[in-house]
């Protein structure tokens, strides 16, 4: 019997986008072999390759201005490869940090150029509960672009206003919230995201870049690490994770049955609402650090009043069937990943739980 | 029903190693969730990923010495990743010529050191139909390693005796041919290889790396491009590709189970042997270019004698249940992959089809 996941990624896929695969794993649509075993310059991978992009494209609205690219190395890999590909050992970035992930892309942007923070939400106890206002921001607008993470996995916070960067190019880490809801692509000038969240399995990153920008790209770093590569090989330079992508066309396809973007919203604020209700039901026992206008819809922390009631929580949850919700190792407590193929009901039998407990246990 | 899989990467997969992973699709061992759902940091994943290590480690007798690592990319990213890590603007590497992947590396080392050439079988065609012979090496003891490539896919040509190149530290691109047969690990500084071959998927990079070696890596590069870190963090630095590495661990534990390397190099061998000797009894009909010594058991090449045969040869193999012939589109004519997953009696079906072809067409 499949468990309720919480994982916060690699995190539970919709069971439809599974099943298909579990069917075909043998045999793709009577071809014989495993989508796997295809050649990635045949036709019937290639038109599962072709799918992808066209369902991403439509969901998300990508404009023409915008092309989708299939990467590897995860978020990790562009967080060199970005600064790579658009600073020069004279040309600085801008970073908007809101959390670990933000530090780490920071730090692999030394290595290129100088990055620089325009703004931060760091707290004494280096911890970070808020995004940054508006106010806050201040932009070079020298800049080559401004670096920000959209969501931020271990602290809980996500941006529900996108900064204004004026002229200079926004770039955007989406690995945990890209899908969540529609965004305007226009806005920004690449984003990216590791799969394994909203979109895929681990092993492939999506990436969504201004044609623009890309063009802005250096062309004296080696073939495979350049975004320009990818775009004019359709992200088939060399062989792309072709069953990764595959299982994200069949994500794809599932968000597009139930309604696309509109409706995943929908239950996103539903799924977010019923959580953040339980925890200011009981602000004493459930103790949520992010400030209300950054909370995350996709990740939800809190703490009980003590680690052994972390670890009884934890422990009891997993035995009525729900698993992830120990929090990040560095942070501890808890954390609910709320991602898509999170159902609403799950999240009710989750904040029942979380009443019993309190009642229980408070 | 499948096919017959003579595809040159990626290729077939052994059926049961996607047996298992059919089965335990939607539930991985009672856990209530695929193993792609599990988190990276998990025990039921790292189990998985600690048994493909050990099972690698196990088949291919890897010493102390060295370490396995998993990265992401393919082996066209490592054409990238190792001269950055190995190489500095004033320092040399020696590359050994055998192919159009031999080039590709050599390329990509120009933007961060001095390639050199050491050997190269190139001819007047810029084709290859051999490798260089252990008189012909011109090592320069001063370069920071020597690059070869083990096995050419596409001119099918591979090293039968690894070459000698003193105290030089050995870098081998093995993506088409590790784990034909067993090999000695200590020859080598760092073996790398693409898994969608002989080992899984696409989208996973199988590194075994000498520590002596990794240790010369540079430090002034961003971390997730250092080998260093992999070996730090057990691949696990940030979320590899699990699906791709649990796929791996099911083809290893299958190796394991049919008799390991020594058993896989008889029927490697035995494939081989059969298929030359189909050409060698039409030598005017089916025109092996590759030199005798030089040729490869994972992938044969041949053409007809006219480009119509070739397409002809195709189509009617595809209507018997083979396929996956068609040579590589640079080099035309017929490509024969012979990878593990290919059986004796598949090669056997090949002959006879390639038999009465030259009966009724020759």
């Amino acid at each position: 019997m499949r468990v309720i996941n919480f994982n916060a990624g690699p995190a539970g896929l919709p069971l439809p986008a599974l099943e298909r695969a579990r069917d075909e794993l043998l045999e793709f649509q009577g071809s014989g072999m495993s989508i796997m075993e295809h050649s990635h310059r045949g036709k019937e991978y290639d038109a599962v390759h072709e799918e992808a992009i066209a369902l991403l494209t439509k969901l998300l609205a990508i404009p023409d201005t915008h092309q989708v690219l299939f990467l590897q190395g995860g978020a990790s890999q562009q967080f060199a490869q970005i600064p790579m590909n658009f600073l020069t050992p004279e040309t600085s970035a801008d970073f908007l940090m809101t959390g670990v992930w933000s530090e780490k892309a920071f730090d692999e942007a030394k290595y290129y150029g100088k990055p620089r923070i325009a703004a931060t939400t760091v707290n004494a106890d280096k911890r970070y509960t808020r995004v940054p206002r508006q106010d806050e921001l201040k932009v070079d607008p020298r800049a080559a672009y401004v670096h920000m993470t959209s969501n931020n996995t271990i602290y809980g916070t996500q941006w529900h206003t996108f900064p204004d960067v004026g002229a200079v190019p926004l770039v955007a880490d989406m690995s945990s919230d890209l899908l969540w809801k529609p965004i305007d692509v226009s806005q920004f000038a690449l984003i990216y995201a590791g799969a394994q969240k909203n979109v895929g399995p681990s092993g492939i990153v999506i990436v969504v870049v201004a044609k623009e920008f890309m063009a802005r790209g250096r062309q004296d770093i080696p073939k495979i690490f350049r975004y320009s590569t990818y775009a004019e090989n359709n992200s088939l330079y060399n062989t792309p994770p072709t069953f990764a992508i595959y299982l994200c066309r069949n994500v794809l396809s599932w968000i597009q049955d139930v309604g696309g973007l509109k409706q995943l919203e929908a239950w996103n604020r539903q799924k977010g609402d019923l959580l953040y209700a339980a925890i200011d039901r009981h602000p004493e026992f459930y103790r949520g650090p992010v400030e209300k206008d950054s909370r995350s819809y996709m990740n939800v922390v809190f703490r009980l009043p003590t680690e052994a009631l972390d670890e009884a929580f934890v422990a009891e949850s997993k035995k009525a069937g729900m698993v992830g919700l120990k929090g990040h190792r560095s942070a501890g407590g808890i954390r609910v990943s709320l991602y898509n193929a999170v159902t609403v009901d799950n999240v009710r039998a989750l904040v029942s739980f979380m009443d019993e407990f309190v009642r229980t246990r408070g």
